[in-house]
């Protein structure tokens, strides 16, 4: 951030009174410009014993597969951004079960929430941002392939807990600390 | 938004190319402002029998009582967040047992993300912006005073789950259908 949105005055990075870590401020029209997290929402949806993934048509991880998942849209619920991106990247008609994973990414300062869903037809197609969607069963995940480590991280708690026969809700955190040096996550849009 | 963060220039609000929701799109250097909802991060501290409150010192909702949560920092976890406004705001030492709400605000473009916490000891006091803190029992909680909501249903819960001897958690939805006439959110700073 360079000049602000308000004014268009040069903006300093300074910590403001009563604050206590820097921020762009206006000294023109004394807007501070706050900037937070984002949340990515998605689904993994089910049919029968398989999982439907989406291969990206859009960088990053241009190629590798992943679940249909995107950046929460101002004056939507999670539940109807996970279900819009579930529409745009997979065009798959899902109901939601349960919210399954939360994963805090601080380094890119994303949070993943993932719901289990149910695919309630075969009707699906690859959306703009996909080249192919189809169903895989745990045998068949290209696990080498997957975009993120958050899909990873939540593939692998499904299917375990499938084997369980219980599904729990998992919290969870993916830094730096524990990146695969190959990896890199979407950058915050 | 009026001008381009980026260079300065002024920005127009319209559907960029390959999208489908009208961005601040900035014609001069062909940056796309997206814009998306924020997280607001605390805790149920519980010591006892009790659950400790601040009242609010700040706007929206001065002088109401909530639970120690705000909006959730760049480079931080969900816990972390959590843990920092409820050292920050009541000055307490917690630890985080597990997430216990997840609700949203579409019409504010927030999603509260509360745990419930067990204070570890009583040296609790109001941060810069409480006027007061302190422990109720189910009994003695100010219903009518609460600040937001999310905080109300978050406290019903706790409550109900208690008695049951069982805690679950919970996604929900507060938006313009369910709001009471004289509440007022916070808005997304």
């Amino acid at each position: 951030m360079k000049y602000c949105s308000e004014c268009g005055h040069p903006v300093t990075n300074r910590v403001p009174e009563g604050d206590n870590r820097p921020r762009y401020v206006c000294d023109q029209c004394q807007t501070i410009h706050y900037r937070n997290p984002n949340i990515i929402a998605g689904t993994l949806p089910v049919w029968e014993d398989k999982v439907l993934l989406c291969k990206r048509a859009i960088e990053p991880r241009y190629g590798t597969w992943t679940l249909p998942a995107g950046f929460m849209e101002l004056g939507e619920t999670m539940e109807q951004a996970a279900l819009r991106e579930s529409e745009e990247e997979a065009c798959a008609n899902v109901a939601i079960d349960d919210i399954y994973t939360l994963i805090s990414l601080p380094h890119v300062n994303q949070v993943y929430v993932l719901y289990r869903a149910r695919l309630l037809d075969l009707d699906f197609c690859a959306g703009d941002e996909s080249l192919e969607v189809r169903l895989f069963s745990e045998a068949e995940i290209p696990w080498q392939q997957l975009a993120f480590r958050t899909i990873h991280y939540t593939l692998e708690k499904y299917f375990s807990d499938r084997l369980l026969g219980h599904f729990s809700i998992y919290t969870h955190t993916i830094n730096t600390n524990n990146r695969a040096p190959q990896e890199k996550e979407p950058v915050s849009s």
